[in-house]
């Protein structure tokens, strides 16, 4: 009996917006449907990979070069998707990864400001096409992620940087959203979480 | 009064050719010229690049992508490049740096079967031309190379590869030298070190 193939499927949005409740609302829903779920993350996600993230979030008093910045996303991001995404997704698997290449656009293009031509062509000489099946990008205003965030622990290198950056971030996920809409359905994070989970469910009906 | 810009070289060669007593005989030359010399190395030369060195050199269980292997890489010198050798140069300082572009030719490349069309897209990327002002290749047979290897400690992760690797690493250096004979000055590294001293200090008579 040949297996079908799995479905990826990545979950995209800045701070605070509540990813980690909604990874594991998509992820329950997914096997309701009787499926079973990778759940992963990027940067990150295999023990290589997990070693660049320790290296990309800690605090260094040396400044970081953007370029390599980049570069060691995706280091990590090739690892990933070699050895462990393809391979479970060719095993009928379907996988739920925390972040993908949409966040690269983000955080280093929005972000650090790389033009969103040389991240593409990193992007095509490491992945070659390759993309999630379906992308949910959770969408709320930086005040109100920023607010949220406060209240958790000690910030990384990335979380202290300042609000105007992540309104860049937030801008360059919607920009890439109306590009690619029909892979990436934004789903609006501000309003309580039965509202939220009520609009994944509703994405999630129309690919599952 | 306005600083000279300083000269860039590379020490290339596989394992065991006596790179290390070369590099401190090419310094004290440098130096006797009346040239302030940064010495460095690759992978590494700053603290976030020593970190991937130490990434990439590590024995893992886990199988390295070989794409990822060449993104951290250019990682790796990205940040070196941009940080430690450009300054120095602007500076006026000479930059010596042990193991350059032409090694990730010669082990991913040649080692690891990454075309080198693959990795001059990279390479143009990340440099976008930027290059030693004169490598110097040290060479000789890979058995003769792994016997001195021997002599020394636990092997590293790139050590413990067969033979066959090396002999494409050498073959691939070899073939460089010869499509950048301007820059890549060959030197045998088989005799006794005086004489490879003397080849040496021929090297840099012409350039220094």
């Amino acid at each position: 009996m040949s297996k079908q193939r799995g479905k990826f499927i990545s979950l995209e949005g800045s701070e605070g917006v509540g990813k980690t409740t909604s990874l594991n609302f998509v992820r329950e829903y997914i096997e309701s449907q009787g499926h079973r779920v990778v759940v992963t993350r990027e940067p990150g996600g295999t023990p290589l990979a997990e070693d660049l993230r320790n290296i990309l979030l800690s605090n260094r008093q040396e400044q970081v070069d953007p370029d390599a910045e980049l570069l060691m996303m995706f280091a990590a991001r090739s690892q990933h998707v070699n050895t462990l995404i393809k391979p479970a997704l060719d095993n009928g698997d379907w996988v739920l990864c925390d972040r993908f290449t949409d966040a690269t656009f983000a955080y280093q293009g929005g972000g650090r400001g790389i033009s969103v031509d040389r991240i593409a062509e990193i992007e095509q000489w490491t992945l070659a096409g390759f993309e999630p099946d379906m992308t949910i990008l959770l969408d709320m205003s930086v005040e109100e992620g920023m607010a949220r965030t406060r209240k958790r622990g000690k910030p990384d290198r990335f979380e202290t940087e300042k609000l105007d950056f992540y309104e860049k971030i937030r801008a360059a996920y919607l920009q890439r959203a109306r590009k690619y809409s029909d892979r990436i359905k934004v789903i609006d994070a501000a309003p309580d979480i039965a509202t939220v989970q009520a609009s994944l469910r509703l994405a999630l009906r129309e690919f599952c």
